[in-house]
C-alpha cells in the first residue's frame, strides 16, 4: 500500500473539493442506508466524468487501496459501504448527473450513473413514455446503482428488472479500462453480454459510469385494486386470475400485522374493514379502458365484495399505494430490521409466508417479523426486528428455510456482505467458482468492493 | 493431443451407437445451413444427458481435442461445425428432448437442450400459454442452440431476444463442471448472471444442456397488417406511430425486389397492386379486439387505402405471413447467400437502405443484394447472391458501412467465424479485451469452438 500522496493525485484528476477527507464530510458516505453496516474510508472522492472515473481508479490501483463504488447509498445489503478490513476509497458517482435528450423514436434515454431515479422520472415526464422500474428509494436511488445491484421493485413481473431496461451501458474496469456500448441497439449479438454482467455485480466487476435506458410508453388507464383476503393461499388464487391480463403491472402483498402497524403509526388504513390476513395490492395499465375485463376477472376469482377498492384517479390511487410504500417508512422507524429480501416459487409461498413469523420466534422468541413482498415474482421482504445488527441468527434460519423450499436468498437486494457467507444456499459450488473466475479474470488484484459477494475471498 | 482410444471411451459413456465415425453419418454434422461453412470431425458424439455431456468434455479435454457443440446446425455464422483447423469434436446436443410439464401457475417449461423449436411449440399448445420467440427455422432450431446464439426472430420487439425468455439454464464448462440454476425464479439476485452470459456466448464458454424457458399468456385476438409504402421513411413514420400501441407484436419489411423474387418463383404476392417501395408487415395480439384502435393510428399514419390488407382469421394471416417466411427460401434457392444481419439506429435505416445495392454493386457489379428485416428492431438482413462463398469483400464493404452509421455487425446471427475477424467495427478493444479475459477464465485451453467469435486466438 502507497498511499501517502493519494489524496493529491485525486486533487489533481477531480479538483480539491471533491475529495473529502474531513471525518464529519465522510459520515455520509460511510454508514448505508440501513444503518447495519458502516466502515472507516481513507477518504471519499467524487469523479465528475468517466475519464475521471478511469483515472481516479488508476489512482487508487498504484496506491494499492480498494475501491468502493457509491450511488445513491441506499442498497439494503452493505454493499456501499467500506467494510474496514482494508484501507478503501469511496468513489462517489453522485457528480455524473448528465442526462440526454428523451429520444422518443427510439423510446430511450442516455443517463449518467449518479442520475437519482426521481430525476430520471422527471425528465422523461411529458413524454409519453415513461421509465418501467420504479422503487420507493427513488429521491436518492441513482441509476447507476440500480444497474450495479439489478434492482426491482413494484414492475418487475411486467417490465423486468433493471437488467432488462439497459440497452447501453458505459463502466471502467480495474485495469482503468473503459468498456463502452452506448449505441442503444437492442439486438446486438456480438461477444458476450458484458452489459448484462456489469448489471448485478455489486461494484465487484466495474464502475458503472452511464447507462443507456429502455423507455416504455406511458398507458392512458391505469387502475389500482385493493382486495383483503384469508390468506396467502387466497391471495395466489386471485393472482392467477388476475396476471391473465396483460395489463396487470404490479401485484404486491401485505399482511395483517404489518397493516395494523401502519395504521397505528401513520393513521393510513386499507379501505374497508379490517379481518382479512392479507391484502393484494393490484395495478393494471393499458391503452383503453380495461375495469370491465378487471372486475370479471376478480369476480371470477372470488374477491369479496365487502373487502375490495377500485380506484382509477392519480389521488386515489396514491391512496391505495400509500399504505404499501408507509410499511417500509414504519418499519424503519420501529427499529433497525434485518431485512431479509427473498425469492419462492410460488408454490412454496404459503406454507414459507404462514411459517415465518414462527420460525423467528423460535431463533429470537422477542423479534418480530413483518412481511411483504412483490408477490407476483415471488418475492417476499422478511423484516425482522428485534435482533442485534450483528446477530445473524434469525438471518441464517430463515435463507436455510427459504433455500430448503427451493427458493433464492436474495431475490432483489443482492448479497452485498450482509449475505455473502450464505451466498452457497442458492449458488453451488461449480456456480461460485465460474464466478470467482469471472471475478479474477476482471479484477485480478481483486480492488473493487472486496467482501462483497464473495466472503473471505476465493471460494 | 492423444486421440487414441478417445472414440472407445466416448463410446463406454454415450453408448457405441452414438459415436459416430463414419464420414457419410458425419456429413451431415459437418456442413452448416447456409452450405458456407464445413469442416471435418474427428467423430460426432451424442451425449443423452447432462452428465454423459460433462464427462464426454472430461474425455475431450483429457484427449487434447476441441468440442464444436451442434444443436439443430441451422446457424448461420458458421459456429456451429468444425473449422478444421485442430482436430474437433461435434458434441450434438440432440438426443437431449426432455421435456417437463407445462407449469401454468409460474408460466414456464423446462427443455432439454436438444428440443426443437417446433416441439416446445406443440408441448406448449392447449396450455393458453406459448412460447415468445418465434422463427423460421423452428423445424431444426433447437432451444439449446438459440439460448447458445441468443436467437432473435420476429417478436424480440415485445418480447426480447432468447435471453429474455431464460429463467434457468444448465451447462457444462470446459472444466467438465456442471453450473446449473433451474429453479425458475424469475428473481435471483444471487451473484454474476451466469445464464444469461452463457446465452450468446455461441459455444465458447460452456456447452447448454437444459433450460428453463419463460412462456407467454396467449392472446385471444391477432390481427395482421401488410402496407405497401413508397419507402423506408415512410415505413419508419408508420412504425413510430403503431408501435404507441401495446399490442404490435411484429414489425417486418420486405423491399420489392425481393417480393419480385417470391412472386416469379412462388406466386405468392401482396394483395394489392405494386408501385411500392416497400412493404410493411405489421401483427398485433391483444386480450380484446384491437381493430378500430388499430385502424385510427394506421389512418393517422397516412397509410394508403388501397395498399392495404387486414387479416384477422389464422389462414389470413398465415397468407400475409407466408410472403415473408418465403423470401428466405427463395433466396436459399437462387444461390448461396452471403447473409449479413445488422442492426441500425432507426434513424439511419433509410440512408443505408436506400444504398446498400449500390454499395454491393460497386464491390461486386453481378451481385444481387435483398434486404428485408426486423424493422420494430432497427434489424435488417441483408443477403447478397454472388460473389463466392470465399470472397468476402462485399461482406467487409457492407458491414463497415453499417459500422460508421453506428450500427452493429450483428443483430441475432451472432459472430461465429464469418464475422470474427470484424467483431472490432462494433466492439472496442477494451471490450473484446474483457470478453478475452471472461474466455480464458472459463476456458483456459480454448477447448470451447476456437476460431468463433476471437479471430486467432487472443486479441
Amino acid at each position: 500500500v502507497r498511499i501517502e500522496g493519494l489524496a493529491a493525485r485525486l486533487a489533481a484528476i477531480v479538483g480539491p473539493a471533491h475529495v473529502l477527507e474531513d471525518p464529519d464530510v465522510r459520515a455520509g458516505y460511510e454508514l448505508d442506508w440501513t444503518r447495519r453496516w458502516r466502515g472507516t474510508a481513507l477518504l471519499v472522492v467524487r469523479p465528475a466524468s468517466t475519464a475521471q472515473v478511469a483515472a481516479t481508479l488508476d489512482a487508487c490501483a498504484a496506491a494499492g487501496v480498494t475501491v468502493v463504488a457509491q450511488g445513491g447509498n441506499t442498497g439494503l445489503v452493505g454493499g456501499s459501504v467500506p467494510r474496514g478490513d482494508a484501507p478503501a476509497v469511496v468513489l462517489s458517482l453522485g457528480r455524473l448527473v448528465q442526462l440526454g435528450p428523451v429520444d422518443t423514436t427510439a423510446a430511450q434515454v442516455a443517463a449518467g450513473a449518479g442520475v437519482t431515479l426521481a430525476a430520471l422520472q422527471a425528465h422523461v415526464e411529458g413524454s409519453g413514455l415513461r421509465f418501467a422500474v420504479d422503487l420507493s428509494a427513488r429521491q436518492s436511488a441513482t441509476v447507476g446503482g440500480m444497474a450495479a445491484t439489478n434492482a426491482g421493485g413494484i414492475h418487475v413481473m411486467r417490465h423486468g428488472s433493471m437488467r432488462s431496461q439497459v440497452v447501453g451501458l458505459e463502466a471502467v474496469l480495474a485495469s482503468g479500462e473503459t468498456v463502452s456500448r452506448m449505441t442503444g441497439l437492442v439486438k446486438d449479438n456480438t461477444g458476450y453480454d458484458v452489459c448484462g454482467l456489469l448489471c448485478g455485480s455489486e461494484g465487484t466487476l466495474g464502475v458503472i459510469t452511464a447507462l443507456c435506458l429502455r423507455l416504455i410508453p406511458e398507458r392512458a388507464f391505469r387502475l389500482a385494486v385493493m382486495v383483503g383476503l384469508p390468506g396467502t393461499s387466497a391471495a395466489l388464487d386471485v393472482l392467477a386470475h388476475a396476471r391473465r391480463l396483460e395489463s396487470l403491472e404490479a401485484a404486491e402483498i401485505m399482511f395483517a400485522e404489518g397493516i395494523a402497524l401502519v395504521g397505528e403509526m401513520t393513521g393510513v388504513r386499507p379501505p374497508f374493514a379490517a379481518g382479512y390476513g392479507c391484502v393484494l395490492l393490484l395495478e393494471f395499465a393499458a391503452d383503453e379502458d380495461v375495469t370491465d375485463a378487471v372486475a370479471a376477472v376478480l369476480e371470477h376469482a372470488g374477491c369479496p365484495d365487502d373487502r375490495l377498492a377500485v380506484a382509477r384517479a392519480p389521488a386515489e390511487r396514491a391512496r391505495l399505494w400509500e399504505l404499501r410504500e408507509r410499511l417500509t417508512e414504519v418499519v424503519n422507524v420501529v427499529g433497525v430490521p434485518h431485512k431479509l429480501d427473498v425469492t419462492l416459487p410460488l408454490r412454496a409461498i404459503p406454507a414459507f409466508a404462514d411459517g415465518v413469523a414462527e420460525l423467528v420466534r423460535s431463533v429470537a422468541p422477542d423479534a418480530r417479523a413483518y412481511v411483504w413482498g412483490h408477490i407476483g415474482d415471488g418475492n417476499l421482504h422478511v423484516n425482522v426486528i428485534g435482533p442485534d445488527p450483528d446477530d445473524d441468527r434469525v438471518d441464517a434460519a430463515v435463507l436455510q428455510d427459504v433455500s430448503a423450499r427451493g427458493g433464492s436468498i436474495s431475490a432483489e437486494h443482492g448479497i452485498g456482505v450482509a449475505k455473502a457467507r450464505w451466498l452457497g444456499l442458492t449458488r453451488s459450488a461449480a456456480d461460485i467458482a465460474a464466478m470467482y473466475a469471472v471475478k479474477r479474470a476482471l479484477d485480478p488484484s481483486g480492488m473493487l468492493n472486496p467482501g462483497v459477494l464473495f466472503a473471505g475471498g476465493a471460494p
